[in-house]
């Protein structure tokens, strides 16, 4: 089993200059109001801090004094925001390193992301900033803001709160700050990240969990330099308790093209964000919609234990939806026990359904306080997980204005019987933006709009309840390096380290082949070798039932395919088998991601494969193939017999070990491995050198 | 085939008195402004028709006078709200029959919903209120609204516009309204469901077909009394142009406890659902969310002809997210060709990126009127069958207020563009709320909050295109009702009417059974009957090799199942076949279902079926076999053979004309069904009689 790396040999950076400097200059300071340099200048007016003008043409700018360089200052400056064009960013960056500076924020745009010579030019600086001791953020960023330091050199508005944005597009920043104003949730710290030349992601992750302010942390990232940092950020601040929602692109080609154009960096695929959020317990989003609202579910709703989820609904209608949403998501609204019903029965008129979903039908109108004390039962039962509010909550005051105190008082009553019992709940109404909805959210309640939006939510955080966190399994030392590629080289190398293959020999010509078909018993398979495409061309022939056969198929294969050799095996029993395709590839930022499926006809009919940041344990992998959706087939279905699982996940996790040991690995993969109720055998092997 | 009917006989109910009565009643008028009495009489002092307050005890309500009864009105009433508690109501509807009333809308509750005794009170009322003309809709409803004639008998506000919104559901339609504001859209007519005592939603459907100020239809619905009238009625919509989208309920076991104690109606299952909506033409969704953004789209958006769709985004992030979201939804980004980039790049700062997804890059702060520039591009092209444009726009006016009025121009212009040209243009801002977001609007452009709202739309839009609507098949006059049930009379019956059968012999005796198999060849099968899940009990023994087995089989049967008969039966050739699952399923309110699946391990694994309306042609059969997830191992994949696909189709169709031949039948199921490349042949059936 591969060792897992507690604590990794990463060295944190110290981003108090960067988030609370002493004083703050601002490089490019200007009095025209379309540009960055006039806002940046107005906001670190308008702070605390000391702040100084930097602008080499103008005495003063915003009716303050200007400098016509930092030198010029004569005060100790913390943080330096540069907003000069391109053509200036190299002269102000010498200028803060002679001036000593602590931090740097460059929004300079057309640097790095320009192109090659740019970038090299930008990796020189960077190291002199390095060892100036100096922190870079940038360039072409939107700036930084801490609302907990009361920090402020960014460009935009944000609400103020306890998450922390970390987004490599200024926009997208903007837009799940504006979900976030709806949620009633805010911001404790934003950093835009730019083209990353010093501080990345990961560094910017690590501050956070580190901050007081910050509850949970958003992450835009189109692409990763340095992807293990950042599964070792993201898995220690989950272990800390302050989950990271990341919201990234690059499942299809259309975003992977925007992404190149967009800051330069190659975007991650789909499947390797899959395997490290998996491993490192982060929760991956599609939109600043979906990031908003889970943020809001992981910093209000207690945990899920469960998927058992009541919903109490005042209208049928509502009752009914939030039901076929619930299972739609994977959830249960399992009937409750006769005693529950007639407990909730108890709190609400006879017409009320009250066997979940409930149905309080018109209680709301009669008495309003029903809404407590149904929920009070609820979130004391042992029957269910969650709870699941939904329908018109909120809207009461607007037929009957004498109900908003009673109304409001419900929502803070809520909040705080969750609180008090520790219970999941959660609210969906057609009312969210009314007082008694943001009663529930004061108190700690996430409140929803949309009942789909309430049961993704909450299927988020019932997900997230098997799974470990902070498991970023640590890379083992490179071994020797291998050089040859190819089936047959691939096969001995994998014999060698374990991994079992049907018995087969390499044979160069007939008199070979009738010796090694003498060792073997019939069926017997013919492979061509010497083209990596030897199946669809016609170059592997199965089940040769005798020895003519296996004469013609070799006399077929020297005409059509002139192989330099063959491969002739035993050829396996797969009735009471399962076929799999077990395999690693390796990512350029990630290293090693384990893939598995289900093999044969269906593969690549159904898509059914899973993946796992590499190198895993047998553990790990026997849970990866149960977690296929055809999983079934291995446990025993209809009358089948179960497979050996826990020998295909011993090959599995000794692969991803064999390929974490070799990095010029590219891709490695056997398919198909047989699996049956006696053991697992690999029929073929295939194995891509990358450098 | 069997034919479809294009006019089907239904005579379609005049509710001009409904929506547009010439005068209005309410009865139960009154002074308490917690009671619907109170409300409806308010909205009706308020219209410009001539209102009457009908109060058994006071002379007069809301300072307008109040009669006794409705006789004492002296004038003639169009149409009566009745808002008196249920112990008053059949007094009330007796003065509305004497008073020759044309319409009648009941607001009252706890009569038929409220248990069998009411229910058969409720219906043997109507008949009355049928045989004098009157029209009733209701009880327990919620009342009408007809903005196009400026009715208003209901109790919630509705925005105006060319919605019309029919509900089951009081508080259902107003979450769907609340969504309409936020998009500008609003409500033609609204008609509160209830009970369904006269009037039901086929009625209502048909009324606004045929209402000039309906564009389009949005249903809650959770239970159908007369499904075929409903399909009837949504597919007369499909086909005059006024869609219908049907928000209902009943996927989940859940939903269906609810539904029931909601109105006492019986949910229809969403495979029911899903059949009926392919067939009629109708979008069926799953929240009033869904609803709101479908019908932004169908009214606002221009068909698509294909799936191609250019993204136009103002900041690399969006440009990607949008890119995922369409490419995750099932649509195409493709990139564009050269003379297309370089058409849109002659709009664009050099800095953009113009592959597709288009990123303006900052064109936007340059010059305001690139999006309309680079939207004729793109409406103009034909490379694209959409365009989402994506991100900031309507946020530019924010930093420059003097950009506004040019950005509100925008809005309309290109509004303009989408109408002249034709196009399919969608928005997506992060500035929903903004000025120019209303004037995209205003000019037709469908405009969304969330990026996967808007691809979802457009997905629904391309789903549209090759879907044939109207298409309601006739059910066939009933044939001389089946009576036995059980395989060997399924088996027989159905080979009467052609269905290919594996050859067979029903055997009562160890003499019968060794003549039978002499006219057979091995393997064989054999099953033992008598027990409908003979399969599970390990009464079907396969792949009988020889004479010996088959008497060993035999014997075991006799010991262990006493099998009154036995059927012995070649076995198929699966090995270049493929099984599959074809069956009917009779609905209570829809009749008969088709249901297709890939069979074998994967059937219950991976739930491969599709559904149709029945009965259905073999053109039809042939459509939904191949919309099988599955399909690719039906036409050929990866060097297997195709199978006879339209031999399947054909068989599928008979047994649905059979099954619709024959109501009585409850399921009617041939699993497995073998279709190889040589033709199709039934291995078992199952037949269920329901009545």
């Amino acid at each position: 089993m591969p060792p897992l790396s507690p604590a990794p040999v990463i060295s944190r950076r110290d981003l108090t200059p960067l988030f609370d400097p002493v004083s703050i200059a601002v490089v490019g300071a200007s009095n025209d109001p379309a540009k960055y340099g006039n806002w940046l200048a107005s906001r670190a007016l308008a702070g605390s801090r000391p702040a100084y003008l930097v602008n080499k043409t103008r005495a003063s700018v915003l009716g303050r004094r200007a400098y016509p360089t930092l030198a010029d200052v004569g005060e100790p400056v913390d943080l330096v925001l540069i907003a000069v064009p391109a053509a200036g960013f190299y002269d102000a960056l010498d200028e803060a390193i002679n001036a000593q500076v602590k931090a740097v924020v460059a929004v300079t745009a057309g640097l790095g992301e320009a192109g090659e010579r740019e970038r090299l030019r930008q990796e020189a600086v960077v190291r002199r900033l390095r060892e100036a001791g100096i922190s870079l953020l940038g360039p072409n960023c939107l700036g930084v803001l801490d609302h907990t330091t009361g920090l402020d050199a960014t460009v935009n508005d944000f609400p103020s709160g306890s998450i922390s944005i970390i987004s490599q597009s200024g926009n997208v920043a903007i837009d799940v700050a504006g979900h976030f104003s709806g949620l009633g949730l805010g911001v404790a710290r934003f950093a835009s990240l730019g083209n990353c030349a010093d501080l990345d992601v990961s560094d910017l992750i690590d501050s956070c969990v580190d901050h007081g302010g910050t509850e949970a942390i958003g992450v835009y990232c189109e692409g990763f330099q340095d992807g293990r940092k950042f599964a070792h950020a993201a898995a220690r601040a989950a272990e800390a308790g302050k989950p990271v929602v990341l919201l990234s692109v690059g499942r299809g080609a259309a975003s992977a093209r925007g992404a190149a154009s967009h800051t330069g960096s190659m975007v991650t695929s789909g499947v390797v964000l899959d395997a490290v959020c998996e491993a490192t317990g982060t929760e991956l989003v599609s939109s600043p919609n979906e990031m908003a609202n889970l943020l809001q579910a992981l910093v209000r709703t207690n945990p899920l234990t469960g998927r058992r989820v009541a919903v109490l609904a005042d209208g049928g209608g509502h009752a009914s939806l939030a039901g076929d949403s619930l299972e739609d998501a994977g959830l249960q609204v399992e009937e409750f026990s006769p005693e529950m019903q007639t407990q909730v029965a108890a709190e609400l008129p006879p017409t009320a359904a009250v066997s979940n979903p409930i149905d309080i039908a018109g209680g709301g109108e009669q008495d309003i306080t029903c809404f407590s004390r149904v929920a009070r039962r609820l979130m004391e039962s042992p029957e269910i997980d969650a709870v699941l509010m939904t329908g018109y909550f909120g809207g009461y005051s607007h037929y009957d204005i004498a109900v908003a105190p009673a109304e409001i008082q419900q929502g803070h009553d809520i909040g705080a019987l969750a609180a008090e019992t520790g219970a999941s709940f959660v609210v969906q109404t057609m009312f969210a933006d009314s007082e008694p909805a943001a009663a529930l959210r004061e108190s700690g309640v996430a409140v929803y709009r949309n009942v789909e939006d309430a049961t993704w939510a909450l299927e988020r955080l019932a997900r997230r309840v098997p799974r470990a966190v902070g498991r970023v399994p640590s890379l083992p030392p490179a071994a020797a390096p291998l050089t040859e590629t190819g089936y047959w080289p691939a096969r001995r190398t994998l014999l060698d380290i374990g991994i079992p293959f049907v018995p087969a020999a390499e044979v160069a010509d007939i008199r070979e082949l009738r010796s090694a078909a003498e060792q073997l018993s019939f069926p017997l398979v013919l492979k061509a070798l010497g083209d990596e495409h030897k199946s669809d061309r016609g170059g592997v022939v199965v089940g040769i039932k005798d020895r003519y056969e296996l004469e013609q198929t070799w006399a077929d294969f020297q005409h059509r395919l002139e192989p330099p050799t063959c491969s002739v095996e035993q050829m396996a029993d797969l009735s009471d088998g399962v076929e799999l395709i077990l395999g690693i590839r390796q990512d350029a930022a990630f290293g090693p991601i384990v893939l598995a499926g289900i093999g044969g006809v269906y593969t690549e009919l159904l898509k059914d494969t899973r993946c796992a940041l590499g190198p895993i344990s047998t553990e790990t992998a026997k849970n990866v193939l149960l977690s296929l959706r055809g999983a079934a087939l291995l446990t025993g279905y209809r009358g089948r017999p179960a497979v050996d699982v826990d020998s295909a996940a011993r090959l599995l996790s000794d692969l991803s070990v064999f390929a974490a040991e070799h990095p010029e690995i590219g891709e490695l993969e056997c398919n198909p491995v047989a699996v049956t109720p006696r053991g697992v055998v690999a029929l073929d092997a295939r194995l891509i050198l990358s450098r």
